[in-house]
C-alpha cells in the first residue's frame, strides 16, 4: 500500500510500504477512507517528538471500513465503518477502566503515528479495537464524524469539561487557532454568556466570530486583564482556556480569571510556565492539563447525529489521499492558506448525503 | 479594656485601648473568653501584610460570649457562646452566597486582625454576625471548637475538599508545621490508605505521625520523589497538599503526583513558582489554590461533637490572656516550643467537662 | 393601595387595604410594576392551601421598585428597580448557607401570598430584602425577567440541574403545561440530543415545538412507553421531568429511563403514586423531588442579558395591573384563551427597549 | 469435578459435573479455593428466580487460581491468584465505558450462578476474564478479599457511593441483615457524625454496634421516625439506606430523610412500594437505586491491603467446599445460626498471614 511514511526531521514521502496484517487476536486492519492531518504530525517532522523513528507512518485521525478481524473480536463485522480515535484503549487498565484513556498503561494512549505506524495510509492495523474504534451511524458522512477522532474530544474534554463550563459564563479563549476554534465550538454545548476569543491575529479573530466568540481581543494591540475585567465588572472570567502552549498565554490565562474560576490548559508545551502563587493563592483558583481520551466521542457523535453540532466547519480543504504530500503543504501554511483541517479523501470516502449535511449547519 | 496591638514592623503591645462598641446594625461586641495566635500574626508583625496599620488589634480565632447585639440580630442574643470564624460573610454578595465567604464583596473576608480590630482581646466588636458567628454546643469546651475558627477549616476546605481524598487515596503532605499536621488530620476523615508526610525536620515529622501520617520522608536526606514512586509503584500520589508556602515544595508536590491526580496548594505564598507544563501538560493534573471560606464549621462542629475529631492536640500549650505578649515569644520560637497552636484563656474559658474532651480523643 | 385578596375558596377581590409599612429594619417596601399569576395561585382559590387564610394578598412573582427602606438595608436604595423572588430568604439559616432557600429555616421560604401578604397588589412589604430581591439591569424590561420569579428558575433548578441535563441527553418531558415548557426551554442551555414533549392535549404539543421540543407523543392515544423505546433503541431516556402532579405520570416518567438515568419531579402532587421498586431496584435510577430555591436567579439573568434566553415568550397576554380580576378569568380558562403566562402591568411597568426585546429572540 | 447444582425449586446437590473449559478466546478457567453464599442464592432455591435454571451451578462470589487462559488472554497467567467478581463486564459496551458493569449490555453483568454456571464448584470457566477478575496480592489471605466479590461493593456502590455520604452526616440504615452491616463498614469510610441501625430483631442491632452503628432502634416496639426527629432537631436523617427490600421499609427510609437527604436503595424487592410524593415533592430528597457494578474493587482492595478496612468480620462460619451442602443449612439458618458469610474453603484456600489478619482489624 501507498503511505505517508516520516524519514526524520524534515523528511516524508509518499511510499509504498507493506500491507498491514492482524498480529494480535484483538486487532483489526481498516481500509483508510478519509484522513486528516494534525498539528502534531508537523511537531513530529520537525523533530521535536523524539520517540517517533523514521520509517513510521504518519497520522491519527481517520473514518475507515473493516476488512479484517482477530480471533477475539466479536463486536465488529468486516465491512463496518469505523471512526478510528487519536488514542487506542486497551479496555483493562486502571486508566482504561476510568475513562482515562488517554493515559492507558495497557499499551494503548496516543500510539497511531507515534510508536506504530498511523492512518495517512491505505490500510491500518488497529490494535485493541473493539476499544478503540466507533462504529459510525449509517445517516453521517465520513466529514461529519472525522474530528471527532482527535480534536474535536480535545477542545471538548481537555477544554470545556475540564473548565466545567456553565450557562452564563464569561469563557475567555486565549488562542484562536484549530484547536481554540474547537473549544468554542464545543463550549457552545453549555451555553455561556459570553465568549470572548483573544489572538494575535486578526484573521483567526473573524474566524472566532464564526465559530462562537462574541467578542474578540488582539492582544498584540489590546490589553487583554483589562479588557475581560471591563466585560466583568473587575472580577474576570469564570472559565479561560489556554490554546496556544506558551508560557506567555498560559501566564495571561491565569490573570485574567475570576475568584473561583478555572483554567483550563489545552495547549502543547514545551517549556515550564511560571505560575504567579504569590498572587493566586487567595484567588480559589482551579487550573487543569490534560491529554485527550476521547471517551466523549459517542456523546459528540450523538450531537452530530441530531444536528446539534456541526464539525464539518472545520473542513477548509478536501484533497485526495493520495495527495497528502500537497496536503501538508497547504496544512503547514495555514497562516497563508486558511486551512484548519484538510480533509483527505480515499477512492471510498462516504460523503452522506447533501439534505444531511445541511441540515447538520443549521444551528 | 486590654489588647494586643500592632505598632508597626516588630512592635506589638498589651495595650489599653477603647471598648468596642456597636456600629452597625449587624454587629455584635462580644468579650473574648479564648482566643490564639496565627501564624499570620507573625507575618503581620514581620511587616509583611501591609494593608494592617499600625495600632489594630491583631487575632482572628476566637470563642467569646456575646454582650451586645445590633438592632437588626435576631438570631443571636446576649450570654450566646459563640465561636468567631477568622471569615467575615455579609451573607449578600454573590460569594457569600455561593459558600465563597473567603472571597465575600460586601465588607467582609478576612478583616479581623488585618484591616478592623482582631480578637486578641478582651472584646470585640463583630461584623455581620448572624452570618459570621456559630453558637457553641454548651457540651463542648472553648479548646474544642477554637481552632474550627480557621486552621481545621483551612486544612479540610483548601487542602482535604479542594484535593478531593477519597477512601483508598495516597495522600502526600509537604510540610509538616501545624497546617500540614491539620490536613493529615482532616484528610483521614476520608479515610485515604496512606498519607505521607514530607519534611526536612525530623521533629516534624515525628508529630506528623500522630497526627494521622503513615510514612515519613524527610526529603533533607531522601528523595521524596523516588520515594513516592516506590511507594505508588511508579504512578504517584493521588493527591499532593502544598503546605509549606515556597517554591521548591509546591514543585515537589507537583512533581510527585500520578496522572489523573490533584494538587491542592494550602501554603501562603510571596512569590511565583514555576510551573513544568512541558512535563504536566498531558498528565490529566488538577491544581486549586484557595483561600479558606469556613464553610465547613458546622460540618467539623458537628464531628467534634460526636466525638470523630479531636481538635485540642493541637493546643500545646496554654496561657492567660493578660499573657499575651509572653504567647507570642512561645509561639514565635515554635522550633524550641514545640508550639502547635497557644490557647489564649479569658477569665471565663469554658473548659468544658473532662469527661467530654476524653471521649472526644477516643477514636 | 388595592390588591387581590383572597377570601375563601372561590372567592378573590381587588380591594382596598392597607398600604405596606417596613416592620423588621430588613424590610423594604417595594411598588409593584408588573407582577402574574401562578398555577398555585389558583390551588389556593381553590381552597387546597389551608395555611393560605382569607384576608391575604396573593402573588409571588413580581418586578418593582424599592420605595422605603429598613434601617439595617444598605445593599438596596430608594428607587432600585428589582426582581422579587417567589422565595426569601433569612439568609442565615443551614439550609440558606447551603443556598437551599425553599426550605429556609429562619422565616423564609414560600411566604409571599401564602402566609404573608402577597405581589398582586400595587405595593409590598418584602421581609429579609437583601437576600430576596434581584436588582434588574437597566437595559432589561419587567418582562424579560418576571418569570425569573418563579417558573423559569422552578423548571431549571428542580428539572435540568437536578436531572443533570448533559449535552446530548434525549429529555422526555411528561407534561406540556407552562412549567413543562418552561423545563423544555431551559433543558436547551444543556443542548440535549432530543427533547420528547409528552401530552394529551395537541394544542399543547404544538406549543412544545416552539419551546425546544423535537419530538411530541400525545399519549392519549400513543404508547409513550414504546415510542420513547423507538428513539432510544430500548434503552429509555437519559432523563425524564415529570411535570403533572399526578401518579399516573409520575409512573409514566420512571417507566421510560434507561438505566442510570435521572428522573426528576417538578410536578405539584397531591397524593402518593406507586414505585416500581420491583422492576426499579436494579436499574441505577436516581429520582428527585425539590421546591424551587431560585438561587439560579443570577444565573438566568445573564443568559437573559447576553441574549441566550427569551423568557417572554411565556407573556400570551398583558392586562393592567388594575384588572386583575379578569387577568385570572383568562388565566384559569387556558384551555381555552392558551395563556401561558398573564403579565400584570402596573403604570410604570419598565417595558425595555424594542431592540433588547428583539435581540434576546435570536437564539 | 463436584459443584453445588440448583434441581428447581427446594432441589440442590453436590454433583459431580464436567469440568468447564475455554470456550472463547477472552476466557479463563479458574480453580475455585475459597467460595461462599449469597442471600440471592436462596432466592434462586425458592424458585424466585425463574432465568435460572435447573442443572445451573450456582454461586457468584470466589477467590481462585488461573488454571488455563483463553488465546486473547495477555494480562493474566495460569496461577494467579484472582478474585472473581459477581458481575462480568464486556468491556467493551457502552455501559462498561462508564463503569457501569452491572447493567453490561454485551454479555456480561451479573451472570454467574444466574444464567451460566457459578462459582460454588472446583472449578469455574469465567467468560471476559480480563474485565472481570482481580489479582489478589500476595500478602492478603482469600478470606481478606472474598466479601470484594460482592457484598461489600454492593453496600458501598448503592449505598454509601450513592447516598454520597459526607463527614459528620446522620446515616439510617433500614435493616441490620448482612447487607445493612455491611453498609455501615463501608460508609464509615466517609466518618460519618452518627450511624443509626434500625430493625426489628435485638440480635442483629447488637451486631450493628460492632460494625459501625452508634445508634440502635428497634422499631418493633419503638417509633423510629419520632427516634431519629429527636436525634436530628427535628430535620431528619442526611442519608438512609433501605437495606432490607419490603415495602414498608422503603416507605419508612423516605420517610425519615430531613430536606436535601438522600435515599439509598440497597434491598432487593419482589414488589411496588408507595411513594408518599404528596410529603416528598417539596423536600428535595434524592432517591437512588442501583444492582452493584464492582467498579470499587480495586478502591476496596487498596483499603483492605493498607489495614483500613477489615472484611473478615463477616466470616462468621467456616466450611470445607466439599461440606457446600451443610453449608447451605447454616446460612440459611442465619437466625439460629448467626451466619452472616459462610466461607467454602476448597484444599488449596490462601488464609495469609495471622499477622497481616491482626493488622487489618487495628482500626
Amino acid at each position: 500500500m501507498k503511505a505517508l511514511v516520516y524519514h526524520g526531521p524534515g523528511q516524508r514521502g509518499w511510499d509504498r510500504v507493506d500491507d498491514p496484517t492482524i498480529i494480535d487476536p484483538t486487532d483489526i486492519v481498516v481500509r483508510i477512507d478519509t484522513s486528516t492531518i494534525c498539528g502534531s504530525d508537523l511537531h513530529i517532522l520537525k523533530g521535536d517528538v523524539p520517540e517517533t523513528t523514521p520509517g513510521t507512518v504518519l497520522g491519527h485521525e481517520a473514518v475507515g471500513t473493516v476488512q479484517e478481524i482477530g480471533a477475539s473480536v466479536s463486536t465488529l463485522a468486516v465491512g463496518d465503518r469505523v471512526l478510528l480515535s487519536c488514542i487506542t484503549s486497551c479496555g483493562r487498565c486502571r486508566f482504561c477502566k476510568e475513562a482515562r484513556y488517554g493515559q492507558c498503561l495497557g499499551g494503548g494512549g496516543w500510539i497511531f503515528g507515534h510508536t506504530i505506524n498511523g492512518l495517512q495510509a491505505e490500510y491500518a492495523r488497529v490494535p485493541f479495537a473493539e476499544n478503540s474504534v466507533y462504529k459510525v451511524p449509517e445517516q453521517l458522512s465520513d466529514e461529519q464524524v472525522l474530528f471527532l477522532a482527535d480534536i474535536l474530544p480535545t477542545a471538548y474534554e481537555v477544554g470545556v469539561l475540564n473548565g466545567r463550563v456553565t450557562p452564563g459564563d464569561v469563557v475567555a479563549v486565549v488562542g484562536a487557532g484549530p484547536i481554540g476554534l474547537a473549544a468554542m465550538l464545543t463550549a457552545s454545548l453549555y451555553t455561556p454568556g459570553r465568549i470572548v476569543a483573544i489572538d494575535l491575529s486578526d484573521g483567526r479573530l473573524q474566524s472566532a466570530l464564526s465559530f462562537g466568540a462574541d467578542v474578540t481581543i488582539n492582544n498584540g494591540r489590546e490589553d487583554a486583564l483589562a479588557e475581560i475585567m471591563d466585560l466583568t465588572e473587575g472580577l474576570g472570567a469564570d472559565v479561560a482556556f489556554e490554546a496556544v502552549g506558551v508560557a506567555d498565554t498560559f501566564e495571561l490565562a491565569t490573570s485574567l480569571i475570576r475568584p473561583g474560576g478555572r483554567v483550563a490548559n489545552i495547549g502543547v508545551h514545551g517549556h515550564s510556565a511560571t505560575l504567579h502563587l504569590e498572587k493566586l493563592w487567595t484567588r480559589d483558583v482551579t487550573i487543569t492539563t490534560g491529554l485527550v481520551d476521547t471517551r466523549t466521542i459517542p456523546q459528540l457523535m450523538t450531537l452530530v447525529a441530531s444536528g446539534r453540532l456541526d464539525p464539518t466547519v472545520f473542513a477548509t480543504h478536501h484533497v485526495r489521499l493520495a495527495d497528502t504530500m500537497a496536503a501538508y503543504d497547504t496544512f503547514a501554511d495555514a497562516a497563508n492558506t486558511g486551512a484548519l483541517k484538510v480533509v483527505l479523501e480515499g477512492e471510498e470516502s462516504a460523503r452522506g448525503s447533501t439534505a444531511l449535511v445541511g441540515a447538520s449547519a443549521a444551528r
